[in-house]
């Protein structure tokens, strides 16, 4: 399924060139590299949370091979907004070089220098606003509002005499924002009308029909929950979700509960928008969690993370009865955060859990107290018809995103031959409002596993997988040196297995007599030999037991 | 979570006992135990799928222990209809006592004969119709027409002394069902006048509000996909979902194509609904996929398997282009089925694989192609009202599910104190129209994993679970039986690791010497020696590597 390698030419002076990084084929690590006269300019470094055929992996970084070896070269990196997706993995590239310039907005700066601060680093930021105009190195960045899960977001507009190529970032189309601030469609409009040579848009959605609902429509069915509820309320959700806990507060606030922020990420991000202003906090609703067992359990709103089942998180140690709160008979449980595929059945864990202790579970499923933050088809369609674009490359989604969002463009009249289905390395050259396709590089997935970043290779997580599934056998034979004759052994031990280890002494004899003829005709070389280990015992197993564990074999010359 | 054990009474003359054994807290293994006058009749012996965190699991079964012993009482198993999670276990089951009778419909007696040959075994089989009533011991069972996503399901009416019960088994209410064969709300009402003391009914959509659309809906969508689609047409469903095949072949036939079955589960159980009669040929329409290559692409349809991506399936190797089949620009594939919980990304990476292939890729998330086979929550209100059940009992459901269905119970009028929140092994005994909880078994996960059948414990999951995760280290030494001196090692292996093995070399002196120390302080046993080699290991690459890898340490004596 991996795109043809082919290497690009060298760049042709007075040409931009558009390099996605990452999410083209994912939903995160979003990355666009952009170069032009020998200076590179990076919008968003985000990270990708792995899937369940990853196991153990903490994270997913972008390749930064296209970077690596022209780090001097980067004049800086525009930030979209505060996701992790987005921002996730900054610290990881500044580890390369640390005094790469951040741009961005003054929310998305403050969520990145708390992330680069556990990294202990100190980044030098430029702080950008809607409508601003930057020159970072030959690139003129116009910055344009748009709307999102989060407040701050902007989009670039990323002008060179090669062409103007504009970057949604993520986006939606809400026309009733809760803080007023609107995707700028007339600026939009104005670039189109200046001529926008290349539209790099947010394909998360677009293969959702019609248009996503107002933020701003949770807001009464989160009061009517809370107003009803007859004891306790909890209402989990994204801890960057500065919107959906501005109104969990207006709600309480409304009906005279406090509300206690619980998980770590949550209590940071908020006292972080909160300061900016972002988060406008009633007088008096805020309670520190401590307190907040003094509170009457009828006036009182948890407001935590984990609403992605996430095993660690405050919902599911609710759930577990592993937290401090007893989830009891009366309590309300408010999921107000989407489902992203894969946490389902954890998901559903929680939920069964909650319901069992007694809770009454509110979640997307049987109200409506979730909106997702990307635009629709509809809306999509009213961007393309604003903009006008010459060419677009969708961007922010897995295949079927990105070609659901390309039929989209074609719908409103972009021709096919000006609409790029690239892939993460996709090299996009862009010349007199004219975008070509000219290579493609081998860029693969980066994984962060404890302190290694970049080590784990696919074959690490098939062994995983592996042992995940059938467990292993490591089978230990000591021979003499010399004569090669067994002198401890074999020794088997077995993990993962349903059978108690005393199965394998039907085996032990079989592995010896296998190792004498081999000595026997000959064989010393300790590979060899525990060659003749594995084939022996794999092939036992396979019959025996019906099963194909990892096989560790050790033959040890003492 | 787990429900407190408490052990039943002895079971009283005149009382008739309930044990639901498996499907309450989880969607499978679906069984319950009746026991009247010291007979006892099963109802349903069905296997659960395993979810991602029982990694390496193939099956899991019901926890057969309220049964084992007492294998010659059993006077019967009632198949409500030919489903996996309702089949699946009886080979399990048979394999304890053979002769046990299987009682069922055509279709679901010759599903579960194709089954049981398969391990071998030819069962007694006792096949009933709906409208007809068996005495099996002291059960007198009347079999209703019920409508399900197989044809020939049967609600069966438990008839004692002691009361009547009348399980659905799975079901919904398609007032416009393909084969005319409605769910018997005539004979739900005769019950209900004559008095249904205890209901057990299907959850598995309580929580899903309204009414499942009609399966006739999805013939006209999957006609004009298949009239306008300018190449080949893949349809994947359910191998097991007659109806939906058959709307499949109808369409085809209707557009002049031919249809190939693929898979060996589709091949098998539609032949068998041919022979049957409950699949409905078109005359020449059924072609053989060794010859389907001959017929012009625009005249063919594939009938597949792999609907959840599983990843052997016929779906999922084509999507990897590991199938005969090369799907290619302009072929139409149609997902007709649902998405089950966990299987998200799978059916992602399918659907994602295909469409890059350059195929358009259908499913019930774009067009209407896939109706459930459970009643919904309006569907079980009729059902309520129609036969005022004395009391209530949900099965087949997640908690969250059975939770629902209760409290649509309980708003038709069925009092609180007589719907009952049972569990797996929970022990109902019924007489004079009450149905009391007397007691709760404690019954575990049966898991089937490769020959072994209920070996695997949740330690072993664990252990899993930990490999899959975080890998392995074996540390070898041996040491001199009488001074403990180490004569060879420590040698280090570990797999699933980011970090090549020298790595280690920097804890080997550190283990060597923890050894010596151990030894000089007098230890000798060579457990204690490991238990010092796990700590100095562990210690070491939890700070170092920041990682948790299970840790093999083995010290033997030469």
């Amino acid at each position: 399924m991996k795109s043809t390698i082919v290497d690009p030419p060298a760049l042709a002076p007075g040409t931009l060139r558009i390099v996605p990084v990452g999410g083209l084929g994912e939903i995160g690590r979003n990355m666009t590299v952009f170069e032009y006269e020998g200076k590179l300019l990076i919008v968003d470094c985000g990270v990708l949370f792995p899937e369940e055929n990853q196991p153990g992996v903490d994270l997913i970084l972008p390749d930064f091979s296209v970077v690596r070896d022209r780090l001097d070269d980067v004049v800086g990196i525009v930030l979209t907004h505060g996701h992790e997706d987005h921002i996730g993995a900054v610290p990881y590239l500044l580890k390369l070089r640390e005094d790469i310039p951040i741009i961005g907005s003054p929310l998305t700066l403050a969520l990145t220098e708390a992330k680069l601060k556990e990294h202990r680093i100190t980044p030098y930021t430029l702080d950008v606003r809607e409508g601003q105009t930057e020159q970072l190195g030959p690139f003129e960045c116009e910055f344009v509002a748009v709307n999102h899960s989060i407040p701050d977001a902007l989009a670039v507009a990323i002008k060179t005499p090669a062409g103007v190529v504009l970057h949604t970032g993520d986006f939606k189309m809400d026309q009733l924002p809760l803080d007023g601030r609107l995707t700028d469609l007339r600026s939009f409009a104005r670039l189109g009308e200046e001529g926008v040579d290349l539209f790099l848009v947010d394909s998360t959605n677009a293969d959702v029909p019609g248009f996503t609902p107002l933020e701003k429509d949770i807001g009464p069915v989160l009061e009517s929950i809370i107003e009803r509820a007859p004891r306790r309320v909890i209402v989990a959700s994204f801890s960057s979700h500065v919107h959906r806990v501005q109104q969990v507060l207006d709600a309480a606030h409304a009906h005279g509960r406090r509300v206690a922020l619980l998980g770590r990420s949550m209590v940071r991000n908020m006292t972080i928008a909160a300061e900016l202003g972002y988060l406008k906090v009633p007088e008096g609703v805020l309670i520190d969690f401590k307190k907040a067992g003094d509170i009457p359990d009828d006036r009182i709103v948890y407001m935590s993370t984990g609403s992605q089942g996430e095993p660690m998180a405050v919902l599911s140690r609710m759930a577990n009865l592993e937290h401090q709160i007893e989830v009891g008979e009366g309590d309300t449980v408010i999921l107000a955060s989407s489902l992203i595929p894969g946490n389902e059945n954890a998901v559903y864990r929680v939920i069964n859990g909650l319901t069992k202790l007694g809770a009454t579970v509110v979640h997307k499923g049987n109200a409506k107290v979730h909106v997702s933050g990307h635009a629709a088809a509809g809306e999509l369609l009213y961007c393309y018809n604003i903009l006008k674009p010459k060419n677009v490359m969708p961007v922010h989604g897995e295949y079927r995103h990105l070609f659901a969002n390309a039929a989209l463009a074609i719908a409103t009249g972009v021709p096919e031959s000006h609409t790029i289905l690239g892939d993460d390395g996709t090299v996009v050259d862009l010349r007199d409002g004219v975008a070509t396709v000219v290579g493609q590089y081998d860029l693969g997935f980066v994984y962060v596993d404890g302190s290694s970043v970049g080590e784990i290779t696919d074959a690490d997580l098939k062994d995983r997988r592996i042992l995940g599934e059938e467990g292993f056998i490591s089978i230990i034979v000591v021979v003499e040196a010399q004569t090669g004759r067994v002198i401890v052994g074999p020794e088997i031990h077995a993990k993962g297995f349903a059978e108690d280890e005393s199965v394998f002494d039907g085996v032990k004899p079989k592995i010896a007599a296998a190792l004498s003829e081999a000595v026997e005709n000959g064989t010393r070389d300790t590979y060899a030999l525990q060659q003749v280990v594995r084939r022996t015992i794999g092939r036992w197993v396979n019959t025996k037991l019906r099963r194909r564990p990892m096989i560790v074999p050790l033959v040890i010359e003492a």
